[in-house]
């Protein structure tokens, strides 16, 4: 039931994101949403602390049952709900292990993009920043991007591992949309991607978990270049 | 069948050990094994490119399946063999959801070993290493054993998530032996770790999987005053 379920999240955190949507996708829609402000520290309270230790977001609980990890809140509401919203894992082996496979490998674009270039940014001022470092980081994430350029290509269908939404598009998208929200030019490097983009963000799940303050406030545009 | 799959694996790869361990708790031990030299460059031959782009380890086919992410051939391997094995995956949703909680958590120890400490060391001269980088590296390395000692001490269980073996020990055990393997004194600072892993590493599955060249060659020591 939705009403056991608490989550806690911040907006702007990709991986508060991915679970959000998923608990859409699952028919969850009227869970306790309880929004943190990172300015305010409020993912350190002691009400966040006491079911996460490491203060992070997403805080995630049901019942008696806490997962904080967003691809563990993911694969527990699949397995919990199995039967329940749309299915993110499919039964067939052979889409399976595909869907599995794509929705790890997003870490890759992840930690290019977060770790390569945002996080370097954030505790670099811009005279100490290492321009070549900069310039690395940014060709490693297009030539990324380009890999699921690649993968898009592969098959007739509008999701990444095919014709069916799936929890490989609930990691993906939310990391894409970082990506495009720092003004990397999707529409004339990838044009697959960027319809991809496109179609997957008029999705039901995916407007109403939009993280508020990407609507109404400018990213740094690190990407712009890259 | 185990007749079916094949993996690809390197010794030393803590990923590849993961899916190892996995294989044989789901009682599939006759898979083909297929060991591939790092010193070669075998992990990037056409044979493996052709399932497994980015050319890396472990790389796992099971009929037409292909899922080359650890963790993901481990959920794979769960969800196809439920039946079969060790069950990897508890049923019980409070279970359920900290066994995925501590599965994926584990990436803290790895960002911080081989990310923060043997990256940075293999990629930077003895002469040029920042040693209040390192200092630092370490310390955070001590503080995330520390929080995992600290769930060791949250129940009675044997194994890091409660009495059973879990998906969850087949994310830690490589790792942590990763970590023991460059000296981290255990013993001394965690002895609840310390003895989890004498327990573990008695596993018939670790055993039998065990990195073969770990037990011929010297470790870089990499974590002895950490």
């Amino acid at each position: 039931m939705a009403s056991d379920i608490t989550l806690y999240w911040a907006s702007g955190s990709v991986p508060s994101w991915r679970a959000m949507i998923c608990l859409e996708e699952k028919g969850l829609s009227g869970y306790n949403s309880k929004f943190l402000s990172f300015q305010k520290g409020e993912h350190k309270s002691e009400e966040v602390l006491k079911i996460n230790p490491r203060g992070q977001v997403p805080t995630f609980k049901h019942g008696d049952a806490v997962v904080n990890e967003s691809l563990g809140v993911c694969l527990y509401l699949e397995n919990t709900f199995k039967n329940q919203g749309i299915k993110l894992l499919p039964d067939d082996p052979v889409q399976q292990a595909l869907v599995l496979q794509r929705t790890i490998e997003v870490d890759n674009i992840r930690d290019k993009a977060i770790g390569g270039i945002f996080h370097y940014s954030l505790r670099t001022k811009p005279e100490d920043r290492d321009e070549a470092y900069l310039k690395g980081a940014k060709k490693a994430l297009a030539e990324e991007l380009k890999t699921w350029e690649g993968y898009l290509a592969q098959h007739d269908g509008s999701y990444i591992a095919g014709k069916d939404f799936t929890l490989a598009d609930t990691s993906l998208f939310p990391m894409l949309t970082f990506v495009v929200r720092n003004q990397l030019p999707l529409k004339e490097r990838f044009p697959r991607l960027a319809s991809y983009y496109e179609r997957l963000k008029e999705r039901p799940s995916v407007k109403t978990s939009w993280p508020p303050h990407w609507q109404t406030t400018p990213a740094p545009h690190l990407m712009k270049d890259a």
